[in-house]
């Protein structure tokens, strides 16, 4: 499976005007033999408009833009996966979405681990973990930007035997060490391949870090973006995934007994 | 607080040879201002001993070689961890001692998550998770080696207050990477410190990393070590890491209620 990261774009537009930069970049992963391409957190109207602003930009996965996409991914014949504002009655969330090749959904997701003011202002929390679906005979699983920083969120999905992590995210300047760092762990960790596309550029008081990568199990790089627009691709081999899993055996070697303080809620301790 | 880790022997030792080593490095940490020092995994004997040399020199924590490391600790005024073969009953333990500088011994450890066969063949699995302990005002838990690579075993030493996760390891090559990223990651998303005290040089048919460590909050490197024989020595700051917990909040915005898989076990499953 070869997989595609748009990484961009570098000033926030109108809907509108990215559902034609996803056109034009689905197009150009496709040319350059992409099955996938995942677009960062909120690529459909940008990250940081305030309350107000998002309310009005939102739409339900069965509004306009939505549709839109699918077309695009039928289109280009390309999956998709991108972050948008989900409108569901009065909440909203900070949401993702799969599409097949074929346009159909594959699956939606809401980020269930809020990120400090910008997203608690904008956005409802999910309260649902990501389903698993299938593209190209490899088992994906959505998380969005901060969610992926939980190393017990990440594992809980690899125990539910993804071997692909695709992360729309919007991580900003100081946080380099996340897209350096803490994504490659989350691969090596986990025994899976992680694709992060990240925003670029600036937009309100926020600095984009760039660096989206494709990490494979063995926690190097794969593919690796600079900080301006980019799109990178990179081949993830399912031979060399069960490879490494046979040399670093972390999901076997769990102690899963030990661990019930991880999972311990306020009500379950009491 | 300023903490050592003593990176060595370079040639595996006996128990004796060891025991004198610890004495001349303790001597060493405590002159350049260290409260505390670290040694490697399996310090006291070497680690690829094979399972009857193994438990030929396994002793108890009140046997004669845990006796002696005391009053070199008591003697030098600093406080000691170290890795030591623990012999109890039939069993023998992968594990690890801290010693107060007082000479009095403040936690030991079994290690919980045997690596490979090298473990296996010579080692019970423990079965408690490391309980916490005082130092300077930091609150302190021991892991061994793999121990440390398995998120949620690490999270929920996080969860039960440490400040310092202490690391004795006997980490070898192809591994880097653990020392490289996976530590420091640890660091950063429970937002503690971690020394890291490996062993060098080779043994059997290992060969090992080196490169020990000491994590700050942040993720970055407070002091670390190269390939052959060192004492590194860095300075562990209280208000920097509070500080750093009030930027970095992972502990207080994570979901539990959604991590329950990682805590399950066959039976909870059932």
């Amino acid at each position: 499976m070869r997989i595609a990261c748009f990484q961009g774009p570098e000033k926030a537009d109108t809907p509108q005007g990215n559902l034609g930069r996803l056109a034009h970049a689905a197009d150009e992963a496709r040319r350059r033999g992409a099955d996938l391409m995942a677009a960062p957190e909120m690529f459909l109207t940008g990250y940081a408009l305030g309350a107000e602003h998002v309310r009005r930009l939102a739409e339900p996965v069965d509004g306009p833009s939505i549709g839109a996409a699918r077309q695009i991914a039928r289109g280009a014949g390309i999956a998709l996966v991108f972050g948008f504002p989900e409108q569901d009655g009065e909440a909203v969330y900070n949401s993702a979405i799969a599409i097949g090749a074929d346009g159909a959904i594959l699956a939606t997701y809401r980020k269930t681990h809020l990120f400090g003011a910008v997203d608690r202002a904008q956005f409802s929390p999910g309260q649902a973990a990501p389903e698993i679906f299938e593209i190209g005979g490899f088992r994906l699983g959505l998380l969005i930007c901060y969610d992926v920083e939980f190393p017990e969120n990440a594992r809980r999905l690899a125990l539910d035997g993804a071997d692909l992590m695709v992360v729309p995210t919007a991580l900003m300047r100081p946080f380099d060490i996340v897209a350096r760092a803490v994504v490659p762990v989350r691969a090596f960790e986990n025994q899976v391949f992680v694709a992060y596309a990240n925003r670029c550029g600036a937009e309100a008081d926020f600095d984009y870090c760039g660096l989206s990568c494709v990490i494979g199990p063995d926690g190097t790089d794969i593919a690796r973006a600079g900080r301006g627009e980019e799109l990178i691709v990179a081949d993830l081999d399912k031979a060399a995934l069960l490879g490494s899993r046979q040399l670093n055996p972390y999901l076997t070697d769990r102690r899963p007994e030990l661990y019930g303080a991880v999972a311990a809620t306020m009500e379950s301790r009491t």
